[in-house]
This record gives structure tokens, sequence and C-alpha cells, in this order.
């Protein structure tokens, strides 16, 4: 790292500093500047918490020469993170990009489920997704079914041959939802959650972990790192949207460059959902083909059998019959790609 | 609310819409504009909820003329809610701005917390607040002492009459924080963390729910809500910074206009945290400032025995010396607005 | 429009809002709910502002039920508006998407421009950007060669049978910049420069309008409305990237929902700038993709003869090596999605 | 500055940097990292753009040591800069915060304008503000007088004692609002007009510079730059709100915390402006002493003789009574304060 020293550092505060790092190990440069002191420290900051160095007299600045996650990072493994399921099925790397569909709540009709399950079967999808517990911005809303939602989900899934993918939004319901889940899903809203994270991280399921409406892509896989770190290296990525000053047209703002830049900096899958990501019915279709394109391993999206009727999320969900027809697309567009999915990314760096 | 039609809606869109608002015993009345079709409906949003009307084919978009929040809203109650404590302390209303200080993490030093909380003591601080539990943005960060630190606020703040703040991160351990606090906060990161929200409504501490970094004014009125719901109507909303375009010299930035705007729209005290707000030390006193003579019901401030040493938030920390000082400064201040206090908000509507 | 009262707004309040709209020869329903009462008034708001009814007392807020934006809407005018350009080069609608290729300033060295031009037209690009006046954010960088700049752009376009398109910044400057280019371009910093619209609003050569960083898309379609109300019909919108909290792996977050929203919403053709909109020379090509994937009528790119050596944006300009593999793939990717254009948006509603 | 190369950075791409850089006179220092290798460059930057640098094969980021503004940094200038009229009245240091008020836009009723101007004087307030020509994000609104908004503006500053402030526009108007203005306005929106800055920076009146409501205070102070650099150094700064993704309550975010900032790193006075700032009546007040109390060296407030009838702005302008009301509590404040100005910013560093 490198430290910058305010204008009217004194030389003893320079010192302080300095002492500090040697002691710790740290490897040391100093700089008289014009204005700054500038004091470059080669060493491990497991042992020597920059904030420290932050709050001494006299720092201006700390500046950092390595990006923080470690275990996610491409500089650590440069080969792309793949992720296989029991029934062969394969996220990340140069495999086909995947397909996680459902409504957006299990609700009380099974049959409903069922036909989405049929449906995303016969178009080729791996994964049936819904939530059981949801997450609601308004305590008047609908909240979920619970297990029986989870039961649903699996008796659809193992009906249709599909995996399952479900949220987890608290520690206490991890072995319920592992019961039942072939994946778990971490919500937006909870990509913070530290416990929740490190929950997950002790259990050996894959986990998508959803970007925060309002996360840096390094607050991002320094989430991702806390899963990692606990022991979990089944990670993938998933890009649902960010909160804008825009929101007239669309819910979120999707961050399509979010996956190359990823890709670039760390090993792990990462997949998108235009459904979250817009809020829009109409732009599913062409933000999930802007996400492939770019390199997605998958895609999720909201799939309803009746979205007018849907307790959350109906304006973002397709009907079957819309479900269909977008996916008959992206196929055809995935069809392509893979062929040549090797150059989806530029050689350009 | 207020259903907008899109311009190619159909007839039977439009009358799909109104039979479903009459069937939930809504008062509806349309109106054909030259481009749009605008259905009026007034009818209790409880039983219908605006997402299924939101997915019907042909509406474009609902207005909604109420704000969401109920409990939370001076539309329900106009007088302000005050909190009080044992020792007789208030927070809200006419009374005085209260101060909560300490560390951000509680550390091994008991005795360097002690000095804080003889120091707040001296200044007329009400409040001793210190993380045991530590939301971390990377996993190599220290996280806390746990119960220990519960045990050396409490007692801390026992030997000098300072009542207890502390975060609760997991539900899992509201028993062991409510064994020892006498305020329960709710960090940002956890504010739309809604099994957290739910297990605070059902206990009976006063909580602090501290804004998320994204949230808007809505959807932190509605975090409330979840608590309120659920039984506990002794919530403090506490503004702690918003994520920004810029953060080359503040951490964060903090909105001191959302007092004023919660003051009119909800019931509910307000505190500032200019410590997280700004993330820089010299920023804390006059944004303080900015906060009480905009009506703030207190402020919390980061304090450490020796921020240089911190093993958290050292670049955002008071050393007792310098919290001295500013506190010095803030009391001057308070006493002159607390003599007019009921003129610190606009009469001009 | 519809008026929401203040929830204490008396009936003298009410009763003023009423008599003003009715006249203006607005038609006005008033509804009296448990709270708020709401007006809905219909008529003409080119004579009576919103924003005088906004300033009465007791009006809370006003919603608007038709977009601002008239001349630029589809409502208005449902086809898609083509530009064409005197050697039969279309933008927009049905014809295939555009390459607007160039150094981002015009420099010293015409040899390099040239050969900038000669690839461009060997790949079948049709347009030579590249700024003569440059909008520099520190005083103390290149700001570009003036009329020499737009003479080099001439002649190296008129030598390989290219278009010119070039930045005007300054209404004074519409005579030179008019006289040299084929298009004339107004840059993101300069999106709300009133007085600039007005003045491209009178000639007739096409605008390419750049989005600002931070401009809503009712903003943008609002400053293509000030350069159509004033003549000029010929606009072609350019997403370029907005501002956002997260800038440590891009320079700007590229909105490419924004071509299907603004497709869905107005006539006019938009096309995308990759370059701007991440500052990452290997962000190019993946989102140049997902820009012509979603419906984008073109792309622009920076490309220079040797960056490494560029005045400005070097950083984020393709050399011509890399270019000509960039726009190899892009041009695989045009050519596919030609074929099928019609279904690159979603009939999904 | 400091070069860090990517981690497949060859020996040559490292060569060839340090080489570019000694041919430029700079004094260079490599160290090679772990992962990256890092180089120190100490020399005169108006000699070689970093934007060169960045542009090299292996380079992944420079890290700047100084900001990028000089004439406006306290590093060249530490004590306060003031400004001063003919008058007597003094802008800055530890000079009384001024007030400048006025309408948004002079209307056709010049005796509006003067009972605006009557009150203001007695008040105290000591500049009269108004726009003659005026930016509007809808080319359907008002867009001001012209001359005869200046002749007014200047006729009711001179009967009543007061100075001018009006905003320029373009720099083709420059001599002719330099004719009637004492302080010439650059509005937020042309915050980067570049042009605009130059013919601000040649001329020999006070200028107001709004920043963007998405600038950063590095691009704000960069803006005030421009004008100095071109020969004008009696920049007044002003915050006026930036863009947020919360307009639900107000229309902008003011950021009480810039004013502060840019005390520590500039010499340039800086007013607020809160009628801009949130865009409500009833939020001016708590605003505007908020400014104050964290050292604003003045307000800007919009008033009009009948905010119902006003063409512009009305929802955020006071009535000439609510403008007596506020300032007399402003006035109140202003007076506290003063006494002890130099105590209003913090000591703590």
């Amino acid at each position: 790292m490198i430290i910058i020293m305010e204008r009217d550092a004194t030389k003893s505060n320079i010192q302080a500093v300095i002492e500090l790092l040697n002691s710790h190990g740290f490897k040391v440069i100093a700089h008289e500047g014009d204005v700054h002191t500038v004091i470059d420290a080669l060493g491990d900051k497991t042992t020597l918490s920059p904030a420290r160095i932050e709050a001494m007299d006299g720092v201006k600045q700390i500046k950092f020469i390595r990006e923080p996650f470690r275990l996610a990072s491409r500089d650590r493994k440069s080969e792309d993170t793949v992720i296989e399921f029991s029934n062969g099925v394969k996220i990340g790397g140069a495999n086909r990009p995947v397909s996680m569909v459902g409504p957006c709540s299990v609700e009380e009709n099974y049959d409903g489920l069922l036909q989405v399950a049929v449906a995303a079967k016969e178009l080729g999808c791996q994964f049936l997704r819904g939530g059981a517990f949801k997450p609601r911005t308004s305590p008047y809303d609908f909240d979920g079914l619970g297990e029986l939602g989870l039961q649903y989900l699996r008796k659809a899934a193992d009906e249709t041959g599909l995996l399952v993918v479900t949220e987890l939004m608290d520690s206490t319901d991890l072995d319920l939802v592992c019961h039942y889940a072939d994946v778990i899903q971490i919500g937006a809203r909870n990509m913070q959650n530290f416990k929740l994270l490190k929950s997950v991280g002790h259990c050996n399921k894959p986990v998508i972990l959803k970007r925060g409406p309002a996360s840096t892509i390094r607050e991002f896989l320094l989430a991702a790192e806390h899963i990692m770190y606990n022991g979990n290296e089944q990670v993938i990525l998933c890009e649902r949207g960010l909160k804008s000053f825009d929101s007239a047209f669309t819910r979120n703002l999707l961050d399509i460059s979010a996956v190359p830049v990823i890709k670039k900096y760390s090993h792990l899958p990462i997949i998108i959902d235009p459904s979250h990501g817009t809020g829009q019915r109409y732009l599913i279709e062409p933000m999930a083909k802007a996400g492939l394109v770019v390199g997605a391993d998958g895609v999720m999206v909201e799939v309803h059998y009746n979205p007018a009727e849907a307790l959350s999320d109906g304006k973002q969900s397709l009907s079957i019959p819309q479900f269909k027809e977008v996916f008959a697309h992206l196929n055809t567009l995935i069809d392509t790609l893979h062929l040549e999915k090797s150059s989806t990314l530029s050689d350009v760096e």
C-alpha cells in the first residue's frame, strides 16, 4: 500500500507511521515530495490493518495496489471456476449458459408451479426458482409460504428433472432450506448480511450471491470472499440491477458491464437477472441477450402461470406463452454463441 | 390509487381492471383521455395488492396518493413520538437532543472503554455505544468480541450511569443482546433484513434503525413500519449517510435534509451519525451541528481512547480530548437551540 | 394531470386550484379521499404550467399522465425516424447499424488520422469522428486543434468516402462546424446547454445528442425535444454512460437498457458509445455487442493510430490492429442480427 | 504520481513507461511487488499528461498524490479569498454571510420585483438575484425576458441599494450581462461548459459557479480552475444540490458537507442555495441554517412576490411574508454565529 501524508504532517508523524510499518515487518520506502511525503509499504496486510494507519496523525490517505479480495481473485486462480451438479449440469467456464426460471414467490396453486416447471424443462432450462421466504419492502405484502413452498418447489423440480434454487433469508433456516434446495440464493438486500454469508460458507451447497442494489463490484467480490473464506468456494455471482437516479422507466439499472469486468478480475461464474434488473416484462428478452452476449454464464428469469394474479412481481414476470417465445429466441442466440464462446470476450486488453 | 393505462390498451383490458377493483370493494372512476385512460380507485390496498393490477395487460403505471407507510406516518399520529427510559432520559419531541458515543467496536482494553464512558458522562451524554458483533466488508477485518463485548459495555455504562446502545446482527442473538442493551441498533446494511426487523418488532426494547446507504426515505420508513407492525413502536431513526458518486473526500454523503423531511412525514424521532455519515474526523463537529440545527433528536458519534490503535473506524473516531472539545461546542449549540426548539423547524409550508 | 392536495388543505385551497384550472379550459373532477383530495385535470398544459399549480397553497404534488416530450414521442409518430445522407447512408429503422470511429481529438499528425479513416472504410464503417474543440475537465489538458482539426477531418473523410461527425461546443462556432461536418455532435456535458440545442435546432444537419452523465431518460428526450421544437427533427440519440457510485473499474456505467426503453417511447434512432461508456479498451467489444443486440442503430468507438501517444482518451481507444479485430467480430454479429433485425426487440409487452 | 502495472506486464512494458517518464524529466523509482510492479514518478504533469501513460501497454492504473486543481487549492494559498464590491460588501473569510434573494426568473411585473428588492434591503440582504435568460428542461416552459429582465434587475437593485446577480448562459451574451450585473452566475447545467467558463475567466466581474447536479467536488474545483486559469480569481462556489436516487420528497440532495470539505481544500468562498437544493419551500429555512452553521459564506434563496403565479420555480420560492419570517430567523442565527465565526469549523483534524 501507499500512504500519502498530509501537507502539514510533521517529521514525527511520518516517523511514527514508518516505525509501525517496520514493527509489522513491512518493507518501507519514503519519498519527500514538494507537498506530500509518500510512503510505500510492502507487506502482509492481515497482520496490520490499513485502518490503523489511516487513523494516525498526519495521514491523508492510503492507496492500495492489490484488490482486497483474494480467494475470489483471478490473481490467485486464473482458470474459470466451474460448478457441477450431480445430474451433470455445469455452470461457468466454457459451458453453455444455464437458465433459472420460475415465479417470484411459490404460491398456493401447485399446479401453476408445475406448469412453469414443465415448460422450463421443454425449453431446456436446468433450474426451477421460487421464493418460499420473501423479503418485502412493505409489511403489508405477501411474504411467502415457508416450508410448504420449499416442498412444492422440490416436488415440481423432481417431477420434471430440474434443480431447485431458492432464497435463504435467515441463518436459522439454513438446514431447512438445504434440505430442499440444490442451490441457495442470497438476496440482494442480504449481500452484506455477514452472518448469513458465514452460515452458507459452512454448508456444501452452491450459493447464488446477488449483488446489492448499491454495491460496488469490489464490495460484491468481498461478499463472495466472506462465503469462500468460511469454506464454500461454490459461489455463483448474480448481477440484478443497481439503484439509480432514474426509476421512471425501469425499477433498477442492470449493469451489463459488470459481467466482463468480473470475468476479468474474478474466476467465479456470473449470471444475470433481467427481471429484477429492469422490473419490466418487455425488457427481459433484450437484456437477457445483452447479458449472454457479454459472457454471462446464465440467466435468471421470473415466469408465472398467470402474472396478473401473481402475489408479487407480476409486472416483471413472463406468462408461459411469453416465456416460450422469449426463450426460443434466447436459445437461438445461445446456440450461436456457444459455438464461439471463447470469442465472446475481447482479446483486446 | 390511480391506474394509467397504456395508449394501446383495449376496452377489455380496461374493463378487466375495473372489474377486479370492483370485486375488491374499490370505488372506481375511469376517464378516457386523448392518449391514456386513467382509472381512479379508492379502497383498501391491504385487500388487493397494487402489484396485481400493475401486472395486468394494458396497465402502464400506478400512481399512489397516500404514502405506503401507515403506523410511522404523521397522518396517523400527529404528535411526536417520545421514547422514555427508566432513568428518565427521553428522546424525541421537545426534549433536549441526546448524545450516543463510544468506540466503533468494543475492544480488549476495558479501561479504554471506561475512559470514554467517564468522559461521556462528564459531557452530559446519555448513551454508551459500541459494537460487540461487527459487520465487516472484508472477512479479513476484526469482527468483534461477542458476548464479552456486551459485558464490557454494560459494566462501563453501569459504572458511569449511562445507557447501552449496541448492534444486533442476527435474530439468533436477540435474547443475548437484549440482556445487556438498553437500545438495540439495526445497522444500515441490515435495514432491509426483514427477519431481523420482525424479531426486534417482538421485543420490548427501543430500536435504533439506521438508514441503508442506498435507501429512499420511503423505504426507510417502510423498514420502520416492519418493526412497528410486529408490535414495537419504539423506533428511533438514524440518518448515517448515503452512497454517492463522490467518495474522494467523504465516505458517505450525509443527508441532512432527511431530518426535516422525516419530521414532516413521520412522528418518529430521528438522530444523525456524522462519524459514519462522513468517515472524516474533521467533519464530525460541523455535520453534527448541521443535524442539530435542522431538528435532529440526537447525535451518535464514535469516540475511541486511542483512535490510532482502534481496530475499526479509527479515521472517523474522535480521541477523548477531541471529543471533549467537539462536545463542548455542541453543548453550547444545543443549549441555545433548546431554548427555542419549537422554532427550529420552519412554519413555512 | 392529477393534483394531490395536502391532508390539511382547506376548502378554499381546493377551490382556488379548481378555479384556476377551469379558467384555463381544463376539464376538472375532484375526489375527496380519506386523507387527500385528488383533482383530475384534463387540458392543454401549454396554456397553464403545472409549476404554477404546484406552487399554490395546499398542493402536495402533481402527477403527470403523459410524458412531457411530444415531438420525440412514439405517441405522436409510431414509425421509426430514419436519417438519410446524400451518399445513401441511413441511420435508424430497419437499417444496418452504422459505425462511427476515429480519435477522441484530431491531432497534428494528419497521416495517423488518415490511417484510421482508411481502416474504417475497409471495415465498412460510414463515419469518421474526431474532436476539433474538446471539453476538458482540467484546464491543463489539450483542448483541440480548432479549425485545422475540422479541415483534417474533412480531408481524411473525403479521401476515403466517409462522413464527418464532430462536436460543436459553442453556438458561435455553428457555421464553422456546419461547413466541415455532416453530423454535428452535442457532447454529454452540453446536453442541457439550451442555447446550443436551440442553435442546432435552426440548422439543417443531423445532430447526435449525447446523454448527460446524470440525465434521466425523460430529460434526455426533453433535450432532443428542444432541438426538434426549434425545427430540426434529425436527432440521433447517443447513450454514453452514466455517473455511478462505482468508478473503480469503469469510468461510467453504460446504460444498455436505455436503448430498448427509448425505442419503446420514442421514434428517434439511438446509438451507443462504449468507449466513453466504460473508459476501458477491453470493454469496447463486449459492450458494443450488448448495445447492438438490444437494438442500437449504431456504435461510436474511439480509434487512434497510436493510443499510447494520444493526447486524450488513449486508455479507451483501440489501436488500428485492435480496431480491425473488434470490428470483424462486430460485423459478424451485425450480419447475423441484420437478417432478423425485426426480432431483436421483444414482442412481449 | 504512482503507476501500477498489470500483473502480466512484461519487462519491456515496464521499461517503456520508465523511459517515457525519464525523457520528460521525471524522477522515477520502481518497486517489484509480488503481483504488481509499482512505479513512483515525481515531476511536472503539465509536460506529460498522465493519460498518455495510462494508455501504454501493461499499465493498470495511475494513482495521484496531489489534487488536480492548483489555483483553487489551499496548498497554494492558505488564507481565505475575500471578494469585495465597490459598495463595501464582502464575501468570504471572516465576513458576515451574505444573502442573495429574488425570483427564479424576472417577469413582466416590475413592481413585484421591486417589492422583493425593498423587502430584501430591509432584511439586510446584499444581492438581488433573478434570471433574464433561463435554462429550461422543457422547451414548452418560459425562458426569460432577455435584456428587459436585466434592465428590471438593475433598476430594482439601484432603487434599493442592492447588487445584481444574474445568470450568463451563452458567451455571446457576456458583454450584455456584464453591463447590467455585479456578479455573473454560471448555472449548474453549465458547470462544465468550458467555453463559457473561459469567457467569464476573461472578464473582471466576480463569478458564482454553481455545482453541477452530478459533479464531484474535484470536478467542481476543476471548473473553478478553468475560470481562474483564464485570469479571473474572483470565484464564488455555490452548492445547490445533487441528483440522487430519491426524488420523492426533495428535488435534489443538498450536500451540506461540501461546505466544510471545500473550506479545507480550497480558499474560495462557498455559498448554498437551499431553494434549488431541495425544491421545497418548507426546507429552505432548516437547510439554510444547516449551511450557515457549517461555515457557508452566504445563502441564495428564491423569493417571489406571488409564488402561486410565478412562471418558474414557484414551489420552491418564498412569498414576501414567508421571506421576512425565514430571514428574521436566519439573521438571528447569523448574528450568533458571526460573533464566533472562527469556531464554526472544527479544530479537530
